[in-house]
């Protein structure tokens, strides 16, 4: 068993894959934190959208009335779709692109540029930014994940 | 090309790896529970949004009136999307983590501790429960994903 | 750190693990698209939901009157978030059923049925098609998901 451990622990020596793993876990991060500004944002602003998550607040009408939708609390939703919709393709892709032989300075460019767009993404829509911030952002992320989507199946294809 | 195989194989003779391999596929097969769940509200409450899923019900008006929104199809929808917010992180980290060369006894603790916060996640939006049943399930399974996230960066890093 | 190297594209040389690569890249990539479909009719129906996406139309309720949800818009939204649900699985199931060593035949099997129903399921969402193209198209990527988890758990179960 400790051979099989050693091998399974080289991977992550390779340095390609310690850069897509490092990344990886950065964005996914980056991901969580929304579900907590969800969570202030609907604590500060007493916007909920369960029965129960008001029931401290009182009963009846009293309670009834924070069940409601609030644009700061909307907001950071799409935002956190968004990134379900972009950082999911970057995951998977990502990692068979880190398979796929990569040099590693061009591997380290592709995930850089990807968690920079993001995190630009997040504060574009958070605080938020005038157009074309946004938009830019995503488009750049959305580019690099094809980038690495081409090398894959280049390398890989096998219909 | 059967000594790759060999070595591919080779993988899922690691424990730590049969260990993500089990519990990542018990809480991908939870999460896709919830859309025959929405189905079934859809269907036996009658509240599509799709014309076309009414189409059976009648022409015009009397299919119309099928098309509304219903509090219990609402409620798993937004458990589907959390447990897609925090599934999709499990995912990655997980098998980032695996990779890191845990030991077996701290990665099965991990691994179990979060499928069964999400499972618990689960019921206790579905049922309802009363909080913070629901929140503190959700806290435990984000940290223990924030738990294995600052394993693979302190293995891995590499920016 | 070049044997490492060569040990990680060994991988890429796995007709199974090819296989997977290029199946994930194409539903993943698919999925991207759906992206593209809602900037499009976001565009062309002049249906947004972000006020600074709507600036350069004017200023004050010239601008705000384009702050609205379309039919065609949110069709593909839930399309979209319907390929997270069940591509998320494919993805995470998919990558530990290639490690559990499937013949090459049974899993370009699963690949390319899943792929197949993945992408009918989109036209049949988009045109959209009459019921039950939809429904069986859905079901038939979700069967293909849940054969390979049940291989994945017959062959690594550890819990």
């Amino acid at each position: 068993r400790s051979r099989e451990m050693a091998k399974l622990t080289q991977l992550i020596d390779n340095e390609v894959f310690r850069a897509y793993a490092t990344y990886a876990t950065i964005v996914l991060v980056k991901m969580m934190l929304m579900s907590l500004i969800t969570a202030y944002f609907r604590v500060t602003r007493k916007a909920f959208v369960n029965p129960e998550d008001t029931a401290s607040f009182g009963k009846g009408e009293s309670a009834k009335k924070y069940l409601r939708t609030d644009p700061d609390v909307e907001r950071v939703r799409r935002g956190h779709l968004n990134d379900l919709e972009n950082i999911v393709p970057f995951l998977g892709i990502g990692l068979l692109y880190a398979f796929s032989g990569p040099d590693l300075y061009t591997a380290l460019l592709h995930f850089r540029i990807f968690a920079g767009a993001r995190i630009t993404h997040s504060f574009a829509y958070l605080i938020p930014l005038p157009q074309p911030s946004r938009g830019l952002s995503w488009v750049v992320g959305y580019a690099v994940t094809l980038s690495m989507a081409y090398k894959v199946l280049k390398t890989a294809l096998y219909l």
